[in-house]
């Protein structure tokens, strides 16, 4: 007996049972191309981060419209999407530890995989495992722009650690990842900007002591849905690693857009829930809790509704305070509007891909689960 | 290429790759008998919730020791555990929806699977089910008594959804479901014991009305690891629906358990994690953060190291502030305990189980992702 699946292609939505991750085609193939369409006339690539879906299927249409390939956090995660026929990957993160560094130089073997470095001893980690690969990495030097998470501080630490990677027998100084995360939520387009500019200026300093110290970059990646067109505008950043933008959370769309010069992207992901209670008048109770719509970001949104809001979360109950004149029965069926789209995604085995209202293809999480 | 595993029988724990969920067995053992024990001489059976833990194994190890059966939410949770031998199960939610309700009677051909609900047109759909299937099915009646979700009110909406049960040709009207889910996690004992004694007040109004109304009420099922001793000295309650006793995250350890009756119960399970970088003196960063333990209920807590905070989580990053003299280097490896157990758990395919500084056992997370 296996647990049942929440939908077959061919079926309404709403006989599609719940809950379950309802991906809507139309919206999210406008989104598709919203993006790169935005890039239009500016010399930067796209490699969308897959982190957030986690997706052969779409990792493969990004690359159709011109991508470069796709960035991911995880080695596991390259693995499977190699798997699937991704052949461009860059590891937007450290690798760490002796199975994962065999993996990683392993599939180079069968696409091109980068990874970043901010540590001098996780350098020589790499490069012992190229060697007894007996092939060659391109190792990115991370610099932390501002995030103040990983990375070496831009200017000297930077150009020490490209110094080391480009000595190194079997790595290949590939560039600087500079990625401003903190920069992505802040709500006011302003502050968001200064940020970039602030991360900007740092680039611009590495790369000149990078010329400075005889190594070129040719290579800066970084940014995100937030903030993508000041990178794309600043002449510094070659790749664009966007990656939330064919969904669209909750918590993105709380961002202020206005004069960003970056489209509006529509809510394209939806967790499908039913109304398994209705205790009070003014109360409801949906199927989908915390083990179906990640709540790190807030909570999410109920769709379609502007007087319910979804106000608790539990294990496997939602619950919505009916703030209006909605009220719903028992059997109802919502769409929310998950708070973070990443982490929820990664709770579901498949995207249920539906247009005018009935189920086109389902397609599989391909690296659900994919922590190492 | 399949993602590789993080861990082998018989490994040592320092090669276990990261980041992974390991169950320290000593602990769990005695942990999965300490709760029983506490309960000898008293008249209440166990029932743990299964919702934690998502797995057969334990499952299986909790009725060797006289549990009367698990709790699911989901009766796809209770189809997978099914599948993997447990033979009596409480649906201890609503289920809604004729995919589900055929799924649920299909199921008590192989097993006896009971279920809750407080909704009249629900009812109806569970007698139809039944019916249908050529079976009876075992419907408790879920009262609010404070929780303030699911569950109709105590007294005269109690009895009359009972009655309606009684009516219906192919159901029976099995018992109370009582969870006081908002007592468990109130940081007093006092307060929690008090909204426990309001609880069993409304339980004690309820089962009287009920014998008042001819239906003996012969089964009241509730509490969870916060209150499960005040539920089990009430003399109203028959069973304990605890769960979370086994694994004791950082939430729970964070209640005050002082005269509780209720016996310390240690941490067993873990996220094993790996320090991925060392940006600044007194920051680490490790390699797993929302998408490897739930921050719902908080952040995880850094086992072992009084100093060391985890202080924000991103996807698939936990950034440390090192507070005190402890410091870490890059591949350094680190035990974090789970700010919430169950949708930690939910995240993984696999328990690592380790005794003694070694792998014992991998046992599968036999219900992951069960949402239906």
């Amino acid at each position: 007996m296996t647990i049942p699946a929440a939908a077959e292609v061919g079926m309404p939505l709403s006989q599609v049972d719940t809950p379950c991750l309802m991906l809507e085609l139309d919206a999210f193939e406008r989104n598709l191309r919203r993006l790169p369409d935005s890039l239009k006339g500016r010399d930067v690539r796209l490699r969308p981060h897959a982190k957030s879906h986690k997706s052969a299927d779409i990792a493969l249409r990004q690359i159709a419209l011109g991508a470069a390939g796709v960035c991911v956090q995880k080695v596991s995660e390259a693995a499977a999407l190699i798997e699937a026929g991704v052949k461009d990957i860059l590891i937007a993160n450290e690798v760490v530890g002796a199975p994962k560094l065999e993996l990683l130089a392993g599939l180079n073997r069968r696409a091109h995989v980068a990874v970043c470095a901010d540590d001098a001893g996780n350098v020589s980690a790499l490069d012992a495992a190229a060697r007894a690969a007996g092939l060659s990495l391109d190792v990115l030097v991370e610099v932390d722009v501002g995030a103040n998470r990983c990375g070496v501080q831009p200017g000297g630490p930077a150009v020490a650690l490209a110094a080391q990677i480009s000595r190194a027998s079997n790595l290949r100084f590939a560039g600087l990842q500079a990625y401003q995360g903190s920069a992505q939520h802040i709500r006011s387009v302003h502050a968001r900007q200064e940020a970039i500019t602030r991360a900007v200026d740092y680039v611009r300093m590495t790369t000149r002591m990078l010329t400075e110290a005889g190594m070129k970059c040719e290579y800066v990646t970084g940014a995100g849905t937030g903030s993508y067109m000041f990178e794309a505008a600043s002449n510094v950043y070659h790749e664009i690693q966007a990656g939330s933008y064919i969904f669209m959370d909750a918590d993105y769309a709380k961002n202020d857009w206005t004069e960003s010069g970056i489209p509006q992207f529509e809510h394209s992901l939806f967790v499908w829930t039913t109304v398994m209670s209705t205790p009070r008048p003014a109360r409801a109770v949906v199927d989908a809790g915390l083990k179906a719509s990640s709540i790190d970001s807030g909570m999410p949104r109920v769709a379609q509704h502007t007087d319910v809001e979804y106000v608790k979360a539990s294990d496997e109950h939602g619950v919505l305070n009916l703030t209006g004149t909605t009220r719903f029965k028992v059997g109802d069926k919502l769409l929310l509007i998950p708070g973070h789209c990443d982490p929820t995604v990664n709770l579901y085995d498949r995207y249920v891909c539906v247009r005018n209202g009935r189920v086109e293809a389902l397609w599989p999480v391909t690296a659900r689960g994919a922590l190492l």
